[in-house]
């Protein structure tokens, strides 16, 4: 594939994406405060090829472990692991950076953020207060030697430092370096949805690391695209099972409590529905949230704290817009993520862009 | 519309609907045992325009009561009541028929269920077993003078007693009669599918009550229809907001675990999704499940029971078949169901069969 | 009996009742604007004695249906039923007042209180909102003709009528009037604390339909009493078998988010457990709760509003209350409820007092 | 403290303890195949006192990874981490041993089983199967210097490789070196109970990593101990606030379901309840279960299983015979534990057994 890869609006027309308007970045860095960086490890070991990496998803611009950010989860299916998923469901809040990388790395990467953590506050764990770091994985072992263990503490330390407002980078990096998507090269994608007005106008950002399904079912907007590429496709360039993974992260600016939040991250499990997922046996499609318009500071002093909190019933705009975002932002993965050949010289192809774009033009044109 | 309704399949190639072939009826009677009736109420009253009614789902060729099935559920969003949930769930038993209804008839239906078993089994309350019905609900309050709660026990009565297997009505009947699916005349739709021998030739029923949904998200089979529709439906056919709901059937033939069931269920929820469906804030989607394979007698003597379960590996064309069928099954209640005006003299269309299949054919001829 | 029956304090002394103080009514009501009245049955039929009622629970002093108040609840042991619960804990909302009754009334309960509230707001289901009520039942079959459904509309409209501020009626009223406490007669039973200033101040008051367990296992604030007193109650007094359940309604005016009233559900689970529960298979240990501090009108007209919330980590004082006041409540329908003969001549008695009072002064004299 | 210590029925009647008697060695090695070890760090480090461990709990004579095990679990209060806990009860297997360890700890846990699991099946992440280990967490910074993170994988294989069936260490040994309970020292604790031959003559076996709680809660076994105590220890040896944990493990060889393991977990959250503990805020009340009566073979090449269930209603026993082993496993951990001094030169007295031993005989000779 030697066609620049671009993003899924840029192959089908921008009504397909839904009846809410992405933002400027059509990111998850559209939701302000929000920063993201990615390290990619793309080299060669002993053990077999290494493609593989880490994402770090920072909720807001000062430093979540004292401006804590309400937050909530969700499990579609649990064959997988966020780490920190239990005490952000029962506190319903954040206050950890958000780290996604591959499954046998998780304790690696979990341990990196308390170092880094311990670096800038020596005081945890002396005073008390211990952390548990939320972390995502996915299984990228079909192109990826994920036996040996290759992301480091300061991998972590890297993304964690790096992360920026701004454009963030698609496909293949970060924790989504080796990661597959119905049967094509898949890896990291992001999207966002500005509600109206009338609605708040609130920004609703999903980043996902996409790594689930199988190609039969990929539907691109709801368009059947995988049943009309498969046939094209030879089965060498696809896993062998239906394995993997998708973990979701979804920001807001709207005013939400954790109920709400939880309720977020359910759609989010739906627009992982619409793209094909039948969220497998094996697969860990999880999703956590978090809302940055209130800000729980650490060392409150007080008993109780002001809320601005949504009125329920104003909540479908930012359902629509969060299953929209998560459908797009699955599409952009796809889209963006080249070719890639990895362990034992398997190969997984990326998205063919030029056919997909041929397809839908045509499934469209009415 | 004076074309006589048709099924979904009859207006789109059936490749379509998946990848798993439909049962001999594709219709949740395919679950050998399954049998389902409806008592459809279409009349005038004093207060308004009656369109409500009863579905009765008997889970198995026994007695429900005394024949125990293994069961489970979900609920993707619970603005909504299946009454006799929380004890499902809890013990993985379904020991009650299934019953749909409208909301406010819920607590006359429940009491009816359990005036039914005290007369086959007058020990009820006496020999301390007491029963909790399973009664799910949707607010048809758009078309039905719904606070007229006009039915009654003999309604209901009359659903449980005439309730068979083979093919069943869709559409305008049972508790689907007022009911409402993206601004078109929704209600009662079943559908089935069986799996390869090779994943055990298990059969998947789903028999929904759907009443969901605005007409800009409807996708058929993932084709974005209802925004192609809409400009054509003037705005007084439309129900005034975005409430409503969907309770879903899930009856199998495989060997399950509650565990696997309640999984099952959640893929359901996943078929909603690919309707259009952003589980609206006031709607309830609620699934209830069970598995024929395994009987549970009440007075089963033993300690233990051998019970056969599917290693949970083979889950997944499961999975794939109970998606499939809930889409197919919203799908057949939008096709099935007629206009029908009712309360205050609304009007709520059919689904155009013509308009929609000539649509679909241009989409997918490529 | 013919000794008065008194409330738990009258016979230990209060250190053993916890670290918290009551409040001034050591009941529910101390938490402000909430009311509660009961309807109580106790007469004969042709079918068997009648020893039922209905309690009813109003949240606020205003109309909880339009001045809707955060809730949330929790699920101990759910082969029992509140319906309603699916719909408080997804919106957090409570919009219903809240009844208590027996298994096989809770269909007729439902419906009365959906008829009480069309009679005041004859536009529900017609200007699209619908209402479900949130009824909780316990098996009151061993002393009650259960299937004789002796509960109609009437006396249900009664106990919401009824609902007064002020001390609380105890032990055999209202919807407690034939439940049974680890073999002792029970029912309704209440008790509330007032945190620390430092804490905030905040009232928990805590109501409970009693209806489970067995008498060896009953310990009061911890003690063992049960084993004590059961040589010398013959077999003829106790139900033949462990079922039963317990429904538990939290009251507090600490302003808490619908996460942070879930968790406080919990804990009225672990003061269950205290009392020598198990949570037994049969048995349905459901709790629903609200805060009556921020107030949620179904009129209004924001976006969104402000809302105070309890810092998190100040909640464990309401934790301990809560545990504490369940514990006294339970302990409190126990003391306060009388023998009762009923259904089939059977009789259960009171927890003989002096005896109690007794052992618990030996056991704490040191 | 020169008393040599001794478990809880060595100071207190055995009638205190429950209905149910205990197993030959009153340990979760009492059910068949269970291996428990720990390692035990007692040193100092430049950064400060070292009080740790890692306890290995192996849950079947085989390896789990390959033989594997129904498993099930509960959060009661989720402050805290069990990774794997999410696919534990998604799946309702166990296929991992389980670890517990301190808060900062956890990554390297996991990363060591990884590391031991791929010793012996290199093809793990080559095969696509990859694993996510089961490790629980307290944090134990009061004493322990947790930041340090002096675990290492090798402590961690050593107590897998060591893992024996028999007797249990109690106290400060393995996870549970540098615990606290009600402010007394705590730690690792053990109990069973075997239910009656009626009942299956099944064993429950507990194991818990105890560290949560305030002095004046403490019950020992409904007794209210702690208020007694607490007047003569000084405020100096006591944890400045109540955080802390509990991570609990259940073994039985009764044959259970998925949904049935669950519901025992449950039950441990009440046993937990009843020694005091409300379930802070800050405290992770964690519970993972498992049965080893049937056993999923990772390599079963057919399509389903025979699998032998308890009917669902003859499941009281198990229920009070977990809250006894669980109540009696914390009392194990505190009276075994002695006094302890670690970071900061802090003392944590343990229980003071004779005035413990006395105080329950006043209160209990009747």
């Amino acid at each position: 594939m030697t066609t620049p890869r671009c993003r899924a609006r840029d192959i089908a027309p921008a009504e397909l994406f839904g009846t809410t308007p992405p933002g400027p970045l059509n990111a998850i860095t559209d939701v302000t405060g929000v920063r993201v960086a990615h390290t990619t490890l793309i080299e060669d070991s002993p053990r077999g090829a290494v493609r593989t990496g880490v994402t770090a998803v920072l909720p807001n611009a000062g430093d979540v472990f004292m401006d804590r950010m309400l937050g909530g989860g969700y499990v579609l299916n649990g064959a997988g692991e966020v780490a920190g998923f239990t005490q952000l469901v029962e506190w319903g809040l954040l206050e950890s950076p958000i780290l996604l990388t591959n499954t046998l790395s998780m304790g690696t990467c979990a341990d990196a953020v308390v170092g880094s953590l311990l670096d800038r506050y020596p005081s945890i764990g002396r005073e008390h207060d211990v952390v548990i770091p939320v972390v995502g994985e996915c299984d990228d072992s079909w192109l990826n030697d994920i036996g040996g263990r290759h992301i480091k503490e300061a991998h972590v330390h890297a993304a964690i430092d790096a992360a920026v407002t701004g454009p963030v980078e698609e496909g293949n990096v970060g924790g989504g370096t080796g990661m597959i998507t119905c049967d094509f090269k898949g890896g990291i994608g992001t999207s966002s949805r500005v509600v109206s007005e009338k609605a708040g106008g609130y920004t609703v950002g999903v980043l996902v690391m996409s790594n689930f399904g199988v190609m039969e079912e990929l539907r691109f907007c709801g368009l059947p695209i995988g049943k009309h590429l498969s046939p094209s496709v030879p089965n060498e360039y696809r896993r062998q099972e239906n394995y993997g993974s998708i973990i979701t992260v979804i920001a807001t600016d709207a005013p939400l409590m954790p109920v709400q939040i939880c309720r977020l991250a359910k759609r989010a499990g739906m627009g992982i529905a619409r793209v094909g997922s039948h969220a497998a046996h094996g697969s860990g499609e999880i999703i956590v949230g978090f809302s940055t318009a209130n800000t729980i500071h650490r060392q409150h002093t007080g008993l109780t704290y002001q809320m601005t909190v949504l009125l329920e019933h104003h909540i479908n705009a930012l359902y629509q817009a969060t299953i929209e975002a998560t459908e797009e932002a699955i599409l952009n993965a796809l889209c963006m993520a080249d070719d890639m050949t990895g362990l034992n010289d398997r190969t997984v192809k990326g998205l063919p862009l030029d056919q997909t774009q041929d397809l839908i033009a045509r499934m469209v044109r009415l």
